[in-house]
C-alpha cells in the first residue's frame, strides 16, 4: 500500500467548484493517462456496437462520471473506514477510441489498449459500453494473469453463439472467453440469470462448466449464501463484470434489455461489498444506456457500484 | 395439445428484420382473426373511458406490443422449458373498435366481439385498456363457462357503486359482476388491496363474500401462502384479472392510480406462476398508461405477466 | 378533539369538479390562514436556498399537493377506520414567503411566521423545500414546547458544519439544532443514513448522542423492532423530519441527493404508521424535487407520508 | 368599466407565497363561485371523453394553471399599459364536475353550469380539455347572447359527422354548432386548418358558409391581412374558440393531434392581440394534453394566450 | 396507374379498431412482402451502427409507424385530392434484418434484399435508421435505374472520408456514392448544410459537383427558389434522401446530431411538396432517434414527411 | 494573432476517444487555470442562487459542456474560414466554487477570481448559472476595461430593484450595474423584450439611458437593422450578456422563466455572428437549466452560441 504524499493525485485546479459543475472525471479524480505513477486506472469504452436491442450504451461512461459528482471520497458502508483514495492511486484515463460499426476493429483497439494499462501494473475498472467490450478487456488480462475466475453479475448468461462470420455480439462474449480459455467456468459463477431466455441456453452454459446461479435460485439463497458460494469458488486471479441489468427495472431502468423480477439495490450493493478477499484484477459495469434513465438513479447507481468496488480494494 | 406442423403459426413474412424494428403484434404472433385455427387471442382494448383520474391507458396495448418486441419465446422461468409456441395457436387479434365517450356503447362492442372468439374456443387475453373493459369479457365468458371464480390483482377492489345513470366506471367493475352474477366472490380472491380507500369499501367487498386479501395482508402472508389460499378458493371456471396497478409505482409507475406501497415486480412474477393448475378461462392485464413510463418499464413488466401466463397454460 | 359541526372545513365550493382538476390545495382541504379555527396547517415551504447539489425542491409542495389531488380523505391502512378530516380541522395554509439567495432571511420569515402558527396551537405540517427549512421550524416549536425528541429518517445526518461566514444549508440543521439546544439526542433518532458520507461524521452525530440507526442497520432490525426503538427513546414533545432521499430512488427518484440502497415504500410508510402514540408537536416532508420525478411517484408518496402522519393524529 | 377598491379581488392571503409555491389558481387570483361580484370566471372544463387519439387534455386546466405561476399581472405587450385585474373582476371558478365515460351527461353538466354563470352576466373563460366542450359553452352563451360570430383557432376543422347514437366528440363540434343555430358560419372563421384531413371535410365546411383558412393559406396572407378579414367577418357577439394544435408541434406539443407545419408563437400571440375591438362573450383555449408537455411550455403558451386574451378585455 | 378493385389493399381485418391502437404498420397499410402486386414499399431498415455520435435510429422505423397511426389517408395539402391509396398500391415491407457492429454485412444484406424490391418494379420508400443504409439503396436503384441525380436534405454534406480500413459511418455515404458513380454530383442538390463543419469539407463537395446550398443559404433564397433549382438541376432518374437533421431542433429534437438553426416544419413540409413532377425512383427519411423525442414530434413530422411524398406520387 | 506551435493547447492525451464519451470540457478543449498562456477562458459559474421562478441553472455549465462534445472545432457559418482554435489559446478554467444560500458571498467569489483572470489578460467566457452573475463578472471587467457597452440579449431586461436588505437576485442586475456605473447605458441595448412585465419598468429601463428593443419592436426591425443598430450604439469596451431566454421556449425550453414568442435560433445566431467588430471584452450564456431540456437542444443552442461568438474573436 502506498502512503499519500505530496505527487498523490488530487483534483486538478480546474476542477475547483461545486460538485454539481465542472469538467467531469469519475468522482473528480484526475485525468491522466501516466501509468507509472496509477493503480487503478477508471476507463470510458464507449461502444454499444454490440447491443442487439435498444442501443445507447455509449453515453454510459458519461452519463456513470456525471452521476458520480454527487459522490464524495468516503466510505458508503460505514463500517468500513479507508476511503479509497488514500491509499489507492486512482486516475481517469479518459475514454478508448473506436469504431461504430466496425466491433472487430473496436474490440481489438480495446484489446490493445488494455494491454498496455494492465502490462504497467495498472487494475482497469471499465465503464460500458455494452457487454461485447468484457471479451478483449479478458484477453488483455489473461495475457499477464493467466486464467482467471469470473464473477459476472447479469440477466442474461451472454453464452449464446454469434451468427455467420459474426462472432461478437454482446450476448456472445462469455462463449468465446470459455472457448479461448480467458476463464475457467468451474471457479466461475454467474448470478442473477433470468428473462426471455431458453433453457437450453442455460444448461449450455451449465454443462461449460459455470456455476449458475438464477435470480429465482438466487431469491431463495440470499445474498450471503450466495457470496459463501462465490468465495468457495473463485480461485487465483479473478475478473468481475457487472452488467447492470442484473438489477430490476425499477432500480435500474436506463439499460437496454431490462429483465423483470432482478435484483435489488441493497443486494447488488451488499454482493458487491462481499467481494473483498477477492484476488480481482480487472472489473467492470456495463450496459447503462441514460437516455432510458429519466432520473439518472441507474448511472448513480452504476457509480456506487464502482466505489464500492475500489473500497473493497482499498481494504485489503 | 397440439402438434405443431407446416400450417402452424409462425412469424408472418414481413415481420423478419430485428425485434426492435418492426410492424409489431404481441411477441410478433402472426396477426389474424382466424378464429378456426387459433387457441389462444391476444386482444388489445385500447379503451380509456372508464378512467376516473389520470386517463392514457387507451395507449396501453400497443405500449404492451411494443415493449414485447424485446421478448424472446422462450421459458422465462428456466424450470418450465415447454415454449408456449410450441403447443398454443397464439394469434394478434388486433384491437377492437371503440367509442370515446360512449362507455356503454364501448363495452357492448366489446361484448359481442369477445363472445364471438370465445364461442369459437379461443382463449381471450386482452391487454387494457382501463379495468371496466373487464365487464363484458367476464359477460361474454360467463355465456360459455356459466359462473366464474375471479382471480383479481388491484390495488383497489373496484367494488363501488357507479353514479346515477352512470352505471360504469373503472372502479365498478366487480359490484356489477356479482350483482349480475358472472362470477362466485366465495370462488374468488381480490390481492393487493390499498390506498385512500375508504374502511366500508373493504367491508362491503367482504360482505359481498370476496376473499379480499390487502397488501398489508399480503405483506405478512408472502407468495406461497396466498398462492395456497388461491388454489384452495377457486372452483370451476377462473378468470384472471390483473390490474398493473397491483404492483408498486417503483415497478409499475405507468398506470392512472398508482397507490404506493405495493407488491413487487417478483412477487406479481411469481403469482402469475402459481396459477398453473387452475382453469383459467380468460385473462386480462389492464390500466397500463404509457404515458406515464417513461423508461417503458411498466409496458415491459406487463407483457412479461402476460408470457408468464402463457406459460402456466403451455404447462398444462 | 372537535366534533364535526356546520363550521368544520370541507373542500371549498370553487373546488367542486373532479379530483384530477381544479386549483390545489392538499387533498382539496380548504385554503385558509385563520389560526383560530384550525387543528392542522399544512404548510409549503418552497425553498432550496439551501441545497448542495441538484436544486428543484422549490416546486416540491406545488408537487406534493398536485399528487395528493389523487388520493381520498379515507384509511389507507385498512385497520384504522378514522378520517382525519372528520376530528381534525386541516387547513391549507399555502406558502410561505422566501427570498432565494438569501438563506438567512429566509430562515427567520420561516421562524417567524412558524412562530405565529403554533402559538395558535396549530400542529404544523411542512412541505419542503430543502432540510435547511427544519432547523427555523424547530426554533419556533421550542419557544411553545421546549427542548423535543427527534424522528429523524433520512439518507444523511445533516450534522456537518457550515463554512465561514455560512453556517447554513440542507445539511447543517441538526447540528444547529442541537447547539441551539432544540432537541434533545438522547431521545432522538435518525434513520435510513447511508451513501458516500464519511465515517467520522457518523461518529460525530453518535457522540453528539443521536441515535443513529444507518440503512444497513435498518436492514438488519427490519421496522418493528426500528419503532420499538423510536418509542423507547422519545421523550416529551417529539418532531419528525422526513427527508423523502431515506427512500431507495427506485421509489423516490425526485430528490436532490439521492443515495442507493435505501428504505422501500412500504418500511417508511410502516414506519410512520408506527409513529402513533408519540405526542408529535411538529412534521415535515422535505427534498422532494419535481423535476427529477417524470412519473410524479415521489409526489404522491410524499402525499401518502403526509396523510399517513394525518392518521397517526386521527387515532389519537 | 370598474373602479378598483377595498373589495376587488386580490390574490387570497393564504396564497402569499412565491409564485413557484402555493396552492393554484389561475394566475394566482382569488378563487370563488361569487358571480355577483365577478366579469370574468376562469373556468376549468378537465374533460376528455370526447378525444379520438392520445387522451390527456382532462389535465389541461390543472396544467394550465400550474404554468400561469410564472406571469405577472402586466401586459405582456408592453404597448398596452392597463393590468387587466386592475379594471375587470376576474375570478378562478375552479373546475365543473364531469363523468367520464358519459359525454352527453357530461356536457349538459357544462351547459347547465356556464348557463348560470353567463346568466349571471360573467364572460366565461374555460380551459379545456378537449373541443367537445365547446359545443355547450357555445349552447349556454346562445341563450343570452343570440346567435354568434365564431373566430375558431385550429389545426382540424371539426366538422366531421358523429358515429350512429354518437353524435358528440372533439371533431363534431361545429357541425353541431352550425346545425343547432348557434353560430353564423358566414360570420365565423376557422384559421389554421391542415394535416391528414380530406379535401371534401375542408369543402363541407365551405359549403356550410364557413371562412376557412388554412394553414397554407395563413401563411401567404400572414397575420394583419387574416385579422382584418376576421374583423371584416365578425358581426355582434363573438365567441372565440382556440385549439392549442392550430400552433406547430414545436411549440407547442402537449395536445393529442398535434399536426405538423403549424402556426408559430408569435403568430398566434400577435392573432389573438387582434382581437381587441370585438364584441367577445366567450373564450376557450382547448386541447392542451400536458402528459405531452415535458418541459411545460405548452401549458405557459396557453396560459399566455389566456392572459392575452384578458387585455384585450381590459383594454375596451 | 391503377384503378382501385377487389384486390386492392385496405387495411388488414386485424387491424380493424381505434387508430391509437393496433398492430402498427405504417398508416396501417397491410403488411406484406409480395411485390407482384405493389407499386410501393414501406421498408423499414433500423440500423444505427453507422452513427458517429448518440445513438438510437435503430428505433426509427418503430417510432415513425407508431406516430403515423393518427394520420388519415386524406391530403394533407388541400389543394390536392388525390389520396395516394387510391391510386397506389402501398405495402408495408416490414423491416430488413442487420447484424449490429457489422455495417458491410448489414448494408450487403440492405442491398441485396433492396435489389430484389426494385428489380420487381416496386418504389422503396425507407425508413431510417442512420444515413449509412442509403448508400446500399442507392446501389440497388443504380442497377435498374443508372446514374441518378440525388435530391438531399440534410444539416451535413455526409461527404466525409472513412477511416482505415472502415469506408462506412453515416458521414461518408454521398462520397462513395460519387465515386462509385451512382449519382450524378452535377445534376443534385444537397439542401440545408450547416453546423460545425468544416469550410474544407463543403469545398470538397462543391469541387465534387455537388450543388450544395447552405442553410444560409436557404434563408435567403427561400423555398419557391430552391425548387426552382432542384427542378432545373435534376436529370433523369432522381433519388431523394432525407436527413431529419435538416430540420430545426426544435421541431426534430429526436436526432442523433441534431444542428441549430435549421428548417422549419413549414419550409420541409413545402420543399417535399415541390419535389411534384420529379422522376423519383426511390426515397427514404432517416436518422429519426425516437429516444430524444420526448413529445413525438420528429416521429409525427418524419410520417408526414413520407405521406407528403406519397402524394406527390399519386399526383403523377 | 498568435502562431500555433508544439506549446499550442489542443485536446489532452486522456480525451482521445469518441466525441461522445469522455471527461468533459467545453468542446474539449484542455482544462488549465495556467493564466499566462491563455487568450480565452471558458469558465462555468454554476450558481442558481439568484432564480426568482424555476431553479436548476447551477447544472447549465455541465449541460452546455456535455452538449459541446457534439461540436467540431470548424466554422459553423461556412463564409468564415478560421477556426478559432488555430489562433486563440482558449482554456476550460473549470467552475467557480459558491455558496448556495448566499447570493454575496458567491458574487464576491466569482468577482475576486473573474479579477484574477481579466487582470491576465484572459478574456472571460463565462458560462451560466443565472443572470445574477453577470454583475461580479462587469464588476471585474470595470477594473480593467473601465465604463462599457452592454450588448444585452433577453426576454427581461432585468432592472428590477430588489427587497430590502436583498439588493441581489437575476432581475435587479443591470439596475446595479448601472447605478454603480459599470455599464453606459447611452451605449447599450437589451433585445428580445417581452412577457408578463410591466410597462413601468421598460419605461424605467429606458429612462435610465438603455437602447431596449423589445421582442416585437425586434420581429418588425428584423436581424439586419438591429445589428446595425447595436453596432452604432456600442462604444468604447463592449461585454456581451446572452439570456438563452431571448429565445423562443420551442427553441429553448431549458430555462428558469421562459416567455412565449420570443427569437428563433436563426436570429439569435445571426445576431452572435453580427457582433464581428465590436471591441468585446467578455461574453456570457446564462440560465440554462438542463433540467427542463429534455431533448438537451437548449444546452445545444448554448454551446453553438458560445462557439459562435469563439468564431467572431478569431475572424479579428
Amino acid at each position: 500500500m502506498h502512503v499519500a504524499d505530496e505527487t498523490w493525485p488530487r483534483p486538478a485546479d480546474w476542477q475547483a467548484g461545486p460538485p454539481y459543475g465542472g469538467a467531469y472525471t469519475f468522482m473528480r479524480v484526475p485525468p491522466s493517462r501516466d501509468l507509472q505513477h496509477a493503480d487503478i486506472a477508471i476507463i470510458g469504452i464507449p461502444f454499444d456496437g454490440g447491443t442487439m436491442y435498444r442501443s445507447g450504451t455509449r453515453l454510459g461512461p458519461r452519463g456513470i462520471r456525471n452521476a458520480s459528482g454527487q459522490m464524495r471520497p468516503y466510505a458508503v458502508d460505514p463500517q468500513r473506514l479507508e476511503e479509497p483514495f488514500r491509499s489507492l492511486r486512482v486516475f481517469d484515463y479518459g475514454d478508448i477510441e473506436l469504431y461504430p460499426g466496425y466491433i472487430e476493429q473496436s474490440l481489438a483497439r480495446v484489446e490493445q489498449e488494455l494491454t498496455t494499462v494492465i502490462e504497467a501494473g495498472v487494475l482497469p475498472v471499465c465503464l460500458g459500453g455494452d457487454h461485447s467490450l468484457t471479451l478483449p478487456v479478458l484477453r488483455a488480462c489473461r495475457k499477464k494473469h493467466g486464467l482467471m475466475s469470473l464473477i459476472h453479475f447479469d440477466a442474461h448468461p451472454d453464452f449464446w453463439e454469434g451468427g455467420p462470420g459474426r462472432p461478437y455480439h454482446h450476448g456472445t462474449t462469455f462463449r468465446l472467453a470459455v472457448s479461448e480459455q480467458l476463464i475457467n467456468p468451474a471457479g466461475s459463477a454467474q448470478i442473477g440469470i433470468r428473462g426471455s431466455i431458453s433453457a437450453s441456453i442455460v444448461d449450455e452454459a451449465r454443462q461449460a462448466g459455470f456455476n449458475l446461479i438464477t435470480a429465482d435460485e438466487f431469491a431463495r439463497l440470499g445474498v450471503s449464501a450466495t457470496l459463501e458460494r462465490i468465495h468457495s469458488l473463485a480461485r487465483g486471479p479473478v475478473y468481475v463484470s457487472l452488467d447492470i441489468d442484473c438489477v430490476d427495472p425499477a432500480f435500474a431502468p436506463g439499460t437496454g434489455t431490462p429483465e423483470v423480477a432482478g435484483l435489488t439495490s441493497r443486494e447488488i450493493v451488499e454482493l458487491v461489498r462481499g467481494l473483498r478477499g477477492l484476488s480481482v484484477v480487472g472489473f467492470d459495469v456495463v450496459e447503462v444506456a441514460p437516455a432510458y434513465d429519466p432520473a439518472e438513479i441507474t448511472c448513480l447507481l452504476a457509480a456506487n457500484l464502482v466505489y464500492e468496488f475500489l473500497l473493497t480494494l482499498a481494504a485489503r
